[in-house]
């Protein structure tokens, strides 16, 4: 496997980008990382403990900025790190690619560069979420579009319940996963017109295990494996929930430092009720964003995503890569369309 | 004024309405509290402690339950709590309207019974939400629609800009409030086409003081007094923001628990932040859901509520009704018909 690394994207770039690279070239000998970028701005955080020879670094002194025009940087930007990776992707020279940095181009290079499978209509932006329940056997659900898509058709909603369902089959190992439509309740009558006629065709699509539908409210309890979404309430949901849950970080930080030098062996004991709470939340743990649809897959995290966040996601692409899952969706739709 | 109270609406009902409003009446005496519902269930809540003139109780055997089909119910049982209550709203028997029952049916009796003000083309349903930041000098900001139209237009969302403007300044007594719209992302351009489509118009619209787009994971640090949403979306994200402030709540009582006897000192610290989380969290303090744009206004609280829930709720509406806010709505749409 070789994997395309945009190492100027993101708000620690390339550091902390660098760092998240090396920890996975020593984790996966076998998978070759190739670093898109400034050589004399990556070298420095590796040479000295270069142990291994399943990194290259492809020099290029361009890059596409956090506030750019996703559409014009990638079409007029041909040496950008970013868009390099990319094209050497759709050029066979590497199967994945990985930033993160302008979430926009990432999508924009996605489906420009790499381009879609064909017989799909629009690929999805999806998410491994925490699930936040002691009664519940899951770890994580996977939530799809979170965004690529601000319109949103029938026919998307049902393509993204494959694409969910090969992730969780394929990637997580979860046999025969779980399905459901976030819609404003959970009777197969409720939704908009969109969530309604999505509901019909998705019910009549045997290879989809298709529980019906939910309500935001249930999604961190672990109420299906797979939850799909249009890409405006997918996307709000997705900043709903990290909204919340930052506010209320933030409150029981305010409660231990309130607490001062009285209350010391009791902010103990909450900064563990804080540090569960945030270990519980951490996205990173369990990998980044993943543009599903196109013909390699795509990865970003957060622009503010530190080396382990850059490492867990590198693995979860790897994975993604030795699952075969992009083989099997494009066989799929192949299919589809004959 | 005079208030009608379906006292047969809830799971703890008629006790917790009942007694809620024995509150009001107590806190309120130029106020008339009428109760629809089963006297016999009624009176034992208040027959002891009756020194107070303001309640009345308008006898009925027939309620509706929370599962019914909405419209139907509303339709057909005409003798049921809510329904008479709504009717005698309709015919000025009383000022507004208050529930803890079947939501659905709550939006179909205000919107059936006591019909919208001329000129506006869709009722919203709005929640006064608490915002939860050490840094925002607000305590609550308003949003709607949060669920009373699966399917919303430009139009709509122009005249929630004004509910919420209205609602905010003579309610919350707010001068010239801010107004926000859910999108996602904050740029002018960023949406689907209805929310690029709202923006430009309310953007036109001189009476509101509009700030632009605004993104869910920012709306409890209360960055607008205002934030305007299509129903479908506004559900969603109310109800993802509950859901993650009930996993997190969750979370930290099982921290608590497993830090047993050990852990007691500093469990009360925790219990503390949980208590802080709480209180912060608690829609009650801060009102109901309130269905705008009908002719006389009607609020719902949770079907869970308990007496100090009707109680504020009971408080709000009393709010509004002096405020003239309704009467002030009708001029204004009637003037902008004309």
């Amino acid at each position: 496997m070789r994997i395309a690394i945009d190492a100027m994207g993101g708000d620690y770039a390339p550091k902390e980008i660098v760092l998240g690279t090396v920890s996975a070239a020593k984790e996966l000998p076998n998978t070759t990382f190739l670093l898109y970028g400034d050589q004399n701005q990556i070298n420095p955080f590796f040479e000295e403990d270069r142990d291994f020879n399943n990194i290259e670094v492809i020099h290029t002194e361009e890059k596409i900025e956090m506030d750019e025009d996703p559409v014009r940087a990638v079409r007029r930007k041909k040496d950008a790190s970013m868009v390099m990776a990319a094209y050497d992707v759709k050029e066979g020279k590497a199967d994945g690619l990985f930033s993160a940095g302008n979430t926009g181009a990432l999508l924009a290079a996605g489906l420009l560069v790499i381009g879609r499978i064909p017989g799909i209509d629009r690929p999805a932006l999806m998410i491994n979420m925490p699930v936040i329940s002691p009664e519940s056997s899951k770890d994580s659900f996977i939530m799809l579009d979170v965004g690529a898509n601000a319109e949103t058709k029938a026919i998307n909603l049902e393509q993204y319940a494959t694409f969910g369902s090969f992730y969780a089959s394929h990637v997580k190992g979860i046999d025969n996963p779980t399905v459901a439509l976030l819609s404003n309740g959970t009777e197969a009558n409720k939704g908009n017109e969109l969530i309604k006629e999505a509901h019909k065709t998705i019910r009549e699509d045997e290879t989809v295990n298709f529980i019906g539908n939910v309500e935001s409210r249930d999604l961190l309890e672990g109420i299906a494996d797979v939850v799909i979404s249009d890409g405006f309430t997918g996307n709000a949901v997705l900043k709903s929930i990290e909204g919340t849950a930052m506010s209320l970080v933030n409150l029981l930080k305010d409660t231990v430092q309130e607490a001062g030098v009285s209350g010391k062996i009791g902010a103990g004991l909450l900064k563990t009720g804080l540090s569960d709470m945030r270990s519980q939340l951490d996205y990173s743990k369990h990998g980044g964003g993943i543009l599903i649809g196109v013909k390699a897959p795509v990865l970003k995290t957060h622009g503010t995503a530190d080396a382990e966040a850059v490492f867990n996601t590198l693995l979860q692409l790897n994975s993604i890569l030795e699952s075969g899952m992009t083989a099997d969706l494009n066989e799929k739709f192949s299919l589809d369309k004959a």
